[in-house]
């Protein structure tokens, strides 16, 4: 039942789905339930009121839907929105290219603000486009915080500020699937109205919960949203959880007890603390693929993410090889090169249940790769550059001082 | 973490979700894998091929989407139907009004046949509306295979015989949750359009993946079927499939693994008899009701559920109290009586990964629950009559033999 | 993996190995660690201190070694005694024949008290030995207190009360495997100088810890013994615990992890409420045997063991067939008749995490096993009479209160 | 129940216990079962079967002990040998030492051969003591291949030499504990008549199994050895190796059954593979120590171990810093100095279930270690040195080419 078995632990760097702590996985190793008895509401309670920290909102109302980010798409999209609508959305990416493509098949009136693949998405024009729409027609910004593709982070406090600028009313609709728990995310203080994740990124679980936290102000637009839904309503979810018993429908007893399991060690090791750890690991891997002589596919430090790392190999060199070989040689997990980047960048993810030994561990296997394929890479150089940094800021593990 | 802890282990009697054997926890016991590996899509294979059987199709075309039964429903639906589309949908119980329901928010023209809760389709009344729709307006039939609520078993054989009688060519459209894999069920030989069950049903395995299978027809169907949908759209699979990636989103790596283990096991037992066992499980369950001088929800032989049994009450007992001390005291999970049959009866779910033992453990507890509330029933009297039919009924286990 | 497959849940109705609580599982689900990190010796510690509890101990010193009954049979003796050390043991079934087996290939001088196989310790010889041996020649008493072969549990209060009306300084040698967290063991009180069990008998762990827990005068006795001893030797877990490193060589983590949930889950239901539930399920199953016509293969009410009943098949039928069918038919796990009673009697083991509906299922499941093999047993006869004890007497779930 | 949580994967480069696969944590989390049922048996017998290949032997006899590397030690010494005996033992290291101290409380006559930790055994001296032994008052030679304290791997095959030289009649009993399935070792060819290991070392289980296999000329010491045994006795298993039960107490059915996977996994490898495994991860570290200037314990590139290596530090560091700082602030553990040693040397394992990957991450994070206690290392040398090494060698992984 093991498919393809190579020695030693399979080294999983892909952004996503990504390690799980043991810690979970025994969390999980248990048998169905009653989910209508008084335990699973008992937890589910503890979940909902936990869940929304991840967000730090403290105002929002979370749902767990089992499904996953792309299901969590939806059910933002579905909940606040009608067919027709005027959405502002930007494409930077093969994630938000999808979520783009979601949007357009849901009806909705897409408005699509494009930028070369590696960029953040471009502010300058939502503003410009904000500022004509004194009629406020449209209806919402959709933006991911962090495009798995490339590894470009957006800056939502800015798109917030601009919002503001013009007073706009529209929805701000977030994708945090590569962002929550692993970069700074304040869902209350950018009034985000829509955010959300799925299981497998950042907390480290396995897939099949997508995890959505809506604003007041978006339950308000789901009074009158006239998208079809049922599977996604999130009434449905509201109805449940006055009668205190939460669920529509059955959910995994498994994923719950996991994700208490989950959050249980983001709250123990501080949410703060592991968005500071996502930075010395993001901050790491750049330093090795400069040491490297190689380039970001992110054009910008500004856009620089802490979960995802795309590497731009050269022209002589297809990326895809890289990742074949990874596996085949050094069961390690890579992630692909996608769409208009595909045989030009491979990716490192470095989210979710991860140490810095780990990742240097990754570093020292994707160094020989590159010599296997032909770049002539300097050995250990970009260990040596990652590790420099890594010595003078890794802290002390707290639980063990 | 395990809350309401009770000593020994739970007695998990709900019509699900059921009981996961070990060998399933253990191939789901395991860290996430990159789904984009070459391991992913070759198990893939072999499940959307072995899927199948439990359907008993060779035509049919398999979705293993990361949903609930509720989602499944919405996937049928969706993929075949255009809004305003006239369905003839049978209300039995809980499960049929929830589906009828969510037809009906999905824009469907829902043509509701009712029955009394404990009585199955009413069958007379589809031959007589496809008797007069000669413009075929029916688009599709939409029914239970078996109503949980109640325990009414449909006799789907009927259901075709009657399209085929009047040529009709409606789509039939079947939820299975609680019977494919517990239940006779036949795809190809009723010409099933699209049939659909949940993991945590007779599968055994957590809550997750919506499995639904698609008939040639149901295929051609999706290709004009006007219903928006993205995330249920198996269009993205098909393209998928034909890439030989399969995943159109991330699976739960775990599930799948789980779900290799689940079918395993089924196989190695034979399909047919689990069925079987199934059916003893059910007769069982049966004779002990009658031997408790209760009566079965279900009205009439025929609609006889294998794999779960709707107990009424006498009306001085208020079966909800029946289900809140099972599992106060016997650390038994039973299941309550819904809606309609709220506080009148009670149910044993009998399906999924189940023995003899483990059944007339838990009819030893209902009969002491019983006597707790206070109706007068024979200790032992249910348990006999069980033992009396199992004595003569259970096989020898073959790989003991 | 997995050899013969049976369908649903297996029976465990041996008195040992037993069933393992999901926590105990989930627990022990976990990688290895260094045992030299600070962390495992913290860990111990606070094993070391509740381990304790189980002996009603506060006194007495614990070793958790890692080997089996017997091991912690051979721990006991060849630490507190020399060769030629004359021992009074009393021989009453298979597992006491064992032990002064042992006892005599470890070159004591055994003085063997036989009773017949069913009845409990011969105390009067014991008292005449006492009596007569005014020299103190007799260096230690070695009984077990509960006779798994047999089900029979003798008084240890009336052991200690004889040895206190001679002044005899005779050390009181205890085996508890089957008894210590099931049956009322007080070390304390009756000045037990060695007790020891099996961490897979009524911990509900799996094999693998022999634990010991010696009084000060049985320490004391170390300090002269001459049985030569290495591996068992306590000396040097002495040694180590000083050190406040615990281990002289490496332990298992994995039971480390497990013995830690399992005395959480006995010290959560209560410890004299666990050994109330044996009484319960050991009352039960009397009843049972008693309603089939069947004799429980101990002679006397007064020796009746909570944790494992063995009962007495007509001439008939050969006790073994009984154990055969159960597992072939039933996948039901029940122990054979051993040396003496082999052929003529079969055990029901009921100890461990183990609660009232798992043993009716199984008591159900031997009323159609006699029914096999021709004896004419009233199927439900058992039950019934177990059931009308069990309904009066279980206890609500106090969590779920 | 987590002592002193650290965020991602620890790192275990202790030389035992290692990190057990996901492939053996699965199999082995499931309940208990009756090893007295045909099942435990039949697999029991694939186990002896296949456990003598990690041997390579086809004549030995194994036994799968309930017990720890000391306890196999006891049962090789006192099944083969009588009290006063005479042994030739070598004194290499910290677990030589210790096997010697158990050797002289088993009242051996113990002729011990030091050399200076750091160097093998003394052969020299071996060969004069058998020139002179002509008498053949030498019963025994005891040596560890691998010594696990200073890295150190003796030449089994000279010793064989050396004894064959002189036609000297002695038993050879070897520790293979930190060797077995990791590196060469041929029972048959060297005519060992003890080896053993334990299941925390090489295989990758958990604690709880001393592995020992016997030659024929072993079984037929076993008859007239006078050494007092009860739990060790080889007897008592061989007595139920004839009766097909095998077990002559109980066995952990959980470590029966990782052991079935762990098997299966080396097999699957291949058991030479697995040993050329080995000697890139030691080459590996060996290049890497080197680069850091710093000195193998190891005097004799002849005695190199391929499991361990043991790292002189500079006389101004203490060793134990550099563990504690691994543990405390990389999540690594890494493996004191012993007794003599100690202070002096770290030791990094790098034996069982374990890749490339995960060695260079180990790698690096002592690189960093190095700097953080003041040793002025080159960051990334060490990697670098191994990394240059191990790209041209690594091999494939068969199953994904």
């Amino acid at each position: 039942m093991d498919y393809v078995y190579g020695p030693g632990r399979n080294h999983l760097f892909v952004p996503g789905p990504v390690n799980i702590p043991e810690q979970v996985l025994r969390a999980m190793n248990r048998n169905n339930e009653d989910y209508r008895s008084p335990a699973i509401p008992a937890m589910t309670k503890t979940l909902l009121e936990d869940v929304k920290k991840i967000f730090k909102t403290t105002t929002g109302t979370p749902f767990l839907i089992p499904t996953t980010g792309t299901g969590a798409w939806e059910s933002a999209l579905t909940n606040t929105l009608s067919p027709g609508d005027r959405i502002v959305s930007f494409l930077i990416g093969q994630f938000s290219l999808l979520w783009i493509d979601q949007q357009q098949r849901l009806n909705f009136n897409v408005d699509v603000v494009e930028s070369e693949w590696g960029r953040g998405a471009d502010l300058d024009i939502l503003e410009s486009k904000l500022a004509s729409d004194t009629a406020h027609t449209i209806k919402a910004i959709c933006i991911v915080h962090n495009e798995t593709a490339t590894g470009v982070t957006n800056n939502l406090a800015t798109v917030r500020k601009i919002l503001d600028a013009y007073q706009h009313p529209a929805l701000l609709l977030v994708d945090g699937v590569s962002s929550i728990c692993a970069l700074d995310f304040r869902m209350d203080e950018w009034r985000v109205d829509v955010a959300l994740t799925g299981s497998q990124k950042a907390l480290s679980l396995p897939t099949g919960l997508g995890i959505v936290c809506a604003s007041a102000k978006a339950l308000e637009a789901s009074k009158t949203a006239k998208s079809v839904r049922v599977f996604f309503d999130w009434n449905d979810y509201l109805k449940f959880y006055k009668l205190g018993t939460y669920w529509p429908y059955t959910p995994s007893i498994q994923l719950l007890y996991g994700l208490r399991a989950a959050l249980d060690l983001i709250f123990e090791e501080g949410l703060d603390d592991v968005i500071l750890r996502h930075n010395r690991l993001g901050t790491a891997t750049r330093l090795a693929v400069k040491a490297w002589g190689l380039k970001n596919c992110t054009q910008k430090e500004e856009w620089y993410s802490d979960t995802v790392t795309a590497v731009v190999v050269p022209p002589y060199i297809d990326s895809s090889e890289i990742v074949k070989r990874a596996w085949k040689r050094y069961n390690l997990s890579l992630g692909l090169g996608l769409n208009k980047v595909a045989g030009k960048v491979f990716r490192i993810g470095h989210l979710g249940h991860l140490n810095e030994l780990q990742l240097l561990g990754c570093l020292a296997g994707v160094e020989m790769i590159l010599k296997d394929v032909g770049y002539p890479v300097k050995l250990g150089s970009g260990v040596a550059a990652a590790s420099a940094y890594l010595q003078n800021n890794i802290p002390l593990i707290p639980s063990r001082i």
